[in-house]
C-alpha cells in the first residue's frame, strides 16, 4: 500500500508541477500578447500529457488517478474499494500541495515573480465570477465542472475496460484531460480535480481558498454521475 | 439496441460540446488578436481529440460513428446495416442538439455573451459566402466538404479494417478529423458532419439553419463516395 | 498492381492536399500578425497527421510511401523492388498534381484569391534564396533538405524493422514529418518530397518551377544516404 | 558496440538539431511578436518528437538514451552497465556537437544571420541568472533541472519496465520531453541533458560555456534521483 501511495502522490505532484507549472512559468511568457508564450493550448496540452506520462509510469502500481474525483468516480463505476478512497484522497492532497510547494519555490527566482490574489487564475487557481479567467458566473463553473469530469470518467471507465484494446488508456484519458482544458480554462481555470485545485489555492491567497468548495463538490458530483453512466455503459459489453 | 443508440448520443454530444465549446469559449479568448486564445489550431485539436477520446470510451459499445455521414460512409463501403441508419442518425441528431443546449448555458454565463446571427461562424456554426470564416463560395464550401468527407470515411475503412492493427483506429480517426479541422476551418468553419452543424445552428439563429441543406448534402454525398472507394480499396487487402 | 498505385495516388493526393491545403487556408487566417490563423506549427502538424493517417488506412495496399524520395530510400534499404520505382513516382506526382488542382478550386473559390509568383512559399511552393520564406541561400537549402529525408528514411525504416513493435510505424513516420516540418518551413517551406514540390509550384508560377530541380535532387540524395545508413544500422538488429 | 554507440550518436545528433534547430530556425519565425512563429509550444513539441522518432527508430539497438543524465539514470535503476557509461557519454557528446555544427552551416546561410553571446538563449543554449530567458536566478535553475530530470528518469523506467505494454514507451518518453519543455522553457531554456547543452554551448559563445556546469550537474543529480525512486517503484511491480 505504501507504493500505491507513492505513486499516487507522485502521480498529483507531476500533475500539478506539470500542469499549473506550465501555466504560472510558459503561458504569458514574454509579457501579454507574445505569441512566444505557450498560451492555453500549450497549457492544456502539458494537463494532458501530466496523465499520459504519468499513468504510463505508475499507472500499474495505483491505478494512476491522481485525482480525488476519479477515485470517486472508479468508486462509483464498481472499479476502486471504497476502503481505499480516504488514503488515496490524503496521498493526492499532499502531493499537490507539495507541487505547489516546489512551483513556488522554481517561480520565486524571478525577479519579479508576484501572485496577485485578487487576479483570476493567480498562480494558476480555479475560479468563478471575478476570479474566472473569463469572467463566467457560478452556475456555469459549477455546471462545467460537472459536466467535464462526467465525461472524463466515463472515458476513463471505457478505455480501461477489459474489453478495450491493452496499452492505449493513457493516451485515450491523458489526451482527454487536455481536451478538456481546451475547452473550460476560460470559465474555471479547468479543475476537474480537487486536488489540483487545493495545492495552488494555499499559495494563491484567501480568494482562490474561499471558493474551494466549488472545485470539490463540482468535480466529485460529475466523477459519481460518470461513474454511474460509465457502469452502465459497460455492463453492456461484458 | 438502447446501449448502442445512448452511445452515440454520448459521442456526438461530446463530439459538439468538445469541439464547438472549444471554439465558442477558448478560440478567441483574451480578445481578438490575443495569442493567448486557442485559435483555430486549438479547435482543431479539440475536434480530434473527442472523437479519439469517444471512440476509446464508446466505440466498442456502437461503432463510435458520431455522425450521420460516417454512418452513410460505412454502409456504402459495407460494414454498416441500412436499417441501423435512421435510428443512428436521430441519436447522433439529439446528441449534437443536448450538446449545443448544454454549451449555451455555459456560454451565457458569461456577462457579455451575445450571438450575432449575422457573423461567419457564430456559435461555432458552419456556413458558406457571408457566413464562411474566410468568406469562399458556395461552390467551394460544397466541394470542401465532399473531398474532406471523403477522405475522413475512407480513412475509417482503412483503419478499422480487419487487417489493421488492433487499437490504433481511435487515433487515426481522431488525427483524421484534426487535419480536416486545420485544413478547412476558413472555408466553412467545417462540418464533415451533419449532426454537428444542426446542434450549434439551433441556436446560431436563422442564417445558419438555411444553409444547414449544404451541410447535409455535401457530406453524406462525400461519406457515400468514401464509403465506396474505401470499399474496393479494402477489397484488395482480402 | 491498380490497387497499389491507387494508393499511391490517393496517399500522396491527401498529403498535398492537407499539408498544403493548410498552410494556403489556414495558415494566415484572419491576416498577418493574427493569432487565430494555425501557423507554421499548425501547418506542420497538418503535414504530418497526412502520413500518420494516410498510412493507417493505406499503408497496408502499398506500403504508404505518397513520395518519391522514400521510395528512392526504401531501395537504398532492400526493402523496395527497383522495377516498382518508375510506377510509384508516377502515381504520386500525378496525386500531387491532382491534389494542386483541387487545392486551387477550393482556395479560388475566396474573393481575394491570388497567388503571387514572386512571393516565398507561394501556394505553399518550394524555394530557396528569394523564394526562401526565411531568405536562406541555396547551400542550406539543399544541406537541410538532404538531411531531413536521410532523417527521416532513418526513422522510416527503422520503425517499419520486423524487429519493431507492430502498429506504431504510422506514429513514429507521420510525427517525424511533423518534425521535420518545424524546423525547416522556415528555410524551404520543407520539401523532403519531389512529388509535394511538383504539385504546387505547378500552380504556383514559373518561379517555383525553376527551383524544382532541387526538390528532387537533395531529397533523393538524403533518402538514398537514409536509405544506406538505415540498412547497415537494421542489420545489426537482425 | 559500434553499432549501439552509432546509434546513440545519430539519436543525439537528431535530438539536437532538430529541438535546437526549431528553436534557432522557426521559434521566432517573422520577427518578435509574429504568431506564424512556433513560439515556446512548437519548440517543447519538437524536442519530444525527437525522441519520440529517435527511439522508434533506433532505441532496439542502443535503448535510445541519447542523454548522458538519462544513461547515469538507467544505471541507477539498475538497467543500465556501468562499463557503458563512458563510450555512451562520449558517443552522445560526440553527436550533440556534430548536431551543433550542422546546424550553424544551415542557419547561418540566412544574410542577417548572428549570434549575440550575451542574450539568453542565444543559439538555444541554456542558462541562468542573465542567460536564463524568463530572468530565473541559479537556484531556480538548478532546482528547477534536478527535478524535471528525476521525474524524465522516472517516466523512463516506469515505461520500459517489464510489466509496461509493449511498444509504446517512446510515445511516453517522448511526451515527456514535450511536457518538460512546456514547463521549463522560460526558467532554463531547458536541458534535463548535458550533451544537447554542450552540442549548442559550443557555438553560443563562452558565456553559455561558462554555464555548462549546471546543465551537467543537475541533470545527472536528477537522473541519479530519479532512477532510485523508479527502482524502488519499479521493484513493487515484480
Amino acid at each position: 500500500m505504501i507504493k500505491r501511495l507513492s505513486a499516487e502522490f507522485l502521480g498529483t505532484l507531476w500533475l500539478v508541477l506539470g500542469g499549473c507549472g506550465s501555466a504560472v512559468l510558459a503561458a504569458h511568457f514574454g509579457g501579454d500578447g507574445n505569441p512566444l508564450g505557450i498560451g492555453l493550448l500549450g497549457v492544456s496540452l502539458a494537463f494532458g500529457l501530466t496523465v499520459l506520462t504519468g499513468a504510463y509510469a505508475l499507472g500499474h502500481l495505483s491505478g494512476g488517478h491522481f485525482n480525488p474525483a476519479v477515485s470517486f468516480g472508479l468508486w462509483a463505476g464498481g472499479r476502486f474499494s471504497a476502503r481505499d478512497l480516504a488514503p488515496y484522497i490524503v496521498a493526492q492532497t499532499l502531493g499537490a500541495i507539495a507541487a505547489g510547494f516546489l512551483l513556488f519555490q522554481i517561480a520565486s527566482g524571478r525577479p519579479d515573480f508576484a501572485i496577485d490574489p485578487t487576479a483570476a487564475g493567480a498562480f494558476a487557481s480555479n475560479g468563478y465570477d471575478a476570479l474566472s479567467p473569463g469572467g463566467y458566473s457560478v452556475a456555469s463553473a459549477f455546471l462545467c465542472e460537472v459536466i467535464m469530469t462526467a465525461f472524463f470518467v466515463v472515458v476513463i471507465l471505457g478505455a480501461t475496460h477489459r474489453s478495450a484494446p491493452a496499452g492505449f488508456a493513457p493516451i485515450a484519458i491523458g489526451l482527454a484531460l487536455t481536451l478538456i482544458h481546451l475547452i473550460s480554462i476560460p470559465v474555471t481555470n479547468t479543475s476537474v480535480n480537487p486536488a489540483r485545485s487545493t495545492g495552488v489555492a494555499l499559495f494563491a491567497g484567501s480568494a482562490a481558498v474561499g471558493q474551494l468548495w466549488l472545485f470539490w463538490l463540482a468535480p466529485i458530483l460529475g466523477g459519481l454521475i460518470g461513474g454511474v453512466i460509465g457502469k452502465w455503459l459497460g455492463a453492456a459489453r461484458e
